[in-house]
């Protein structure tokens, strides 16, 4: 029996984490679940899965929380420093970490320090800090299990030991709603054209992310951060039908490549029950009746963030914290009505064309790199609009 | 520097075996090489890499080869006793079974009496004899790498200690020259027709085996002894492109697929340098010009061969040494005129009909069967012409 902490429960990954839970009822127990501001489902989950200890982001709606909800011997804490007592603390042996941006990288930290089984839904973590986790989890023995469908993917192919052999990874990227839209048509996008993605149901900014391409270029850098990769051993891929994740070319040229039906049920289960499989009672996939799978080269012109995604890949350093703080900041406000779709990239290019990359050392220097990058960039929004 | 016997130099398995060798000259020493008759061929395959043994399959023709070729410290060998001696002599570490049909059987099982590691492309060895293959290596420590792309991709995608967790393996089929053929169209198909393969150069039996999809049959029977694997684990997907030659499917329902171009010296290249890899020097993989992967079901009236191989496969025994023996009469039947290509599948049914399975002990026991079921299947042949 695992004991498993959600940062992020009440999200889509953390939703579906608790699926999983409740289809292996007996391999599984929820230690503790952290939420952001949805309290009314949080409590739906804690009736449910009766976990120790929640966390809410905000005090007062954890206070509020205490107070309504009264569950006897149940604490409830608020803040970051709550969901990274719930990353760190004891009570847990999978940390699944399914926080939003980089907000989730504290709590991330908390549970590879803690030397946790980290199954890593929060990309940021590894975009902005890959080297801080890496060697944080050399020291303290904890195994990140990504949770991404392709570096879920990536890493059932590399198998143990495959890493030497490797030639090429390839992510593949369904081209999100756009894929086969022109150029010219893509500046009126709205954000309800946005957010209805063709395969994926997942949250808003991730939604967005997957639009712009934007998705693949973090998860490139996340890759590079994951299995230690050098960036031309990375590649993507335009899949539209999201059913082959990732491919694996070893160096006599023979590809592995991980496929499974378009639901985060399988990489999340993959990453619960690693180095186990367990039975997962969903739908298998059915080749014959999908018939067709398609791949295309992407088209850089029409998804320019695919382009500083490689430069931030190649340069590492601040370059990613920087990139991946603008595209934090105008997602954003492409998602309140400030800036339009294309609005996304032009930003992003202004903001990064202002930043050198240097080297980042500890955590301090991660945070005031995307402090520095934001500000950047909501002047530069505010100079455009 | 690995020592390498080729059982079946000559044939399309041993020339691209050689090929691979004459790519990685510092890796391998050819140290002996069994061909049939083809002694011209043999000649160049001895000047060009300098084996210390051979074997032709006539006493004559290798009484001729040695007046002719004069090669100082050459020894010529003959008969299956000579290709016998070659599968299990000292000289080298590995040998590559690819003597077609039956007939490789006697060789391939003294390379594992031998504990070598054997390079399995002659699947009926497989076929007829696979719990006294997999006996007779766990007792000399002998490893079975199979060369087959299908059976090659299942062996990439197991790794190590997979086996415990996979649900279903499926082989691929390209589906051979009629997979869109209708069948009354099948009937008059000429021998130069059946051999038109669209997708691999291989030998002629080989190839109409493909065209009947008893080649497929063959293989699932094939995987069942290689990976000691249950009847309703194994499936059969037609795939046009022959890019993805075999599928995994885990207990979870994640899959994993093995693939490659259409070259043969993907698996040989593999199965030679196991289990490390090594570049191959070969055109890789690009799946953005290749575009589209098609898979579609088996259609079992068009190809009814595949019913007599499942059949074959549940009731294990003397079934497949008595389907196979009568395959290899029936095909010889077709590749000489003596009958049509639809005549293939309904001489196997009568054969098949009159087929009572029964336990198999050694080699004699398997011999027996395949004598019988030859003599079987010529009188249904004679009745029928």
């Amino acid at each position: 029996m695992k004991k498993v902490a959600i940062l992020g429960s009440t999200g889509t990954i953390g939703r579906n984490t608790l699926d999983v839970i409740r289809r292996h009822a007996r391999d599984f127990r929820v230690a503790a679940l952290a939420a952001g501001a949805n309290s009314r489902l949080l409590e739906e989950q804690v009736r449910e899965f009766r976990p120790r200890l929640v966390s809410l982001d905000r005090a007062e709606d954890a206070e509020a929380f205490r107070k309504t909800v009264r569950i006897r011997g149940l604490r409830v804490l608020s803040g970051l420093e709550g969901a990274a007592e719930i990353g760190g603390g004891s009570e847990s042996d999978v940390v699944v970490s399914a926080i939003t941006g980089i907000r989730g990288l504290g709590p991330t930290l908390a549970a590879v320090r803690a030397g946790k089984t980290v199954a890593l839904a929060n990309k940021e973590s590894m975009v902005v800090a890959g080297p801080l986790l890496r060697a944080a989890a050399a020291a303290s023995g904890a195994r990140i299990v990504p949770v991404d469908s392709e570096h879920s993917g990536v890493f059932q192919c590399l198998g143990d030991g495959n890493r030497p052999q490797v030639r090429k990874v390839t992510l593949t990227a369904s081209g999100g709603p756009f894929f086969r839209t022109p150029l010219r048509e893509l500046k009126s996008k709205s954000v309800a054209e946005v957010l209805a993605h063709p395969r994926w149901k997942m949250g808003r900014k991730v939604t967005v992310d997957s639009a712009t391409l934007m998705n693949k270029g973090l998860e490139l850098i996340e890759a590079r951060g994951l299995f230690d990769l050098e960036p031309g051993e990375l590649d993507i891929l335009i899949h539209p039908q999201s059913i082959v994740h990732a491919l694996v070319e070893m160096r006599d040229g023979s590809v592995l490549a991980q496929l499974s039906p378009t639901d985060m049920r399988f990489p999340i289960q993959y990453a619960l029950t690693y180095p186990e499989r367990r039975e997962s009672g969903l739908p298998p996939l059915d080749l014959a009746r999908v018939r067709t799978l398609e791949f295309h080269p992407v088209d850089v012109r029409r998804f320019p963030l695919i382009t500083l995604a490689l430069w931030a890949l190649r340069a590492g350093g601040s370059a990613p914290v920087a990139l991946n703080a603008a595209n934090e900041v105008a997602v954003e406000a492409f998602l309140e009505g400030t800036i339009g779709f294309l609005g996304i990239s032009e930003i992003l290019q202004a903001a990064v064309d202002g930043h050198s990359p240097s080297r980042v050392g500890g955590l301090d220097d991660i945070y005031e790199v995307d402090r520095r990058a934001r500000e950047r960039t909501l002047r530069i929004i505010r100079k455009k609009v």
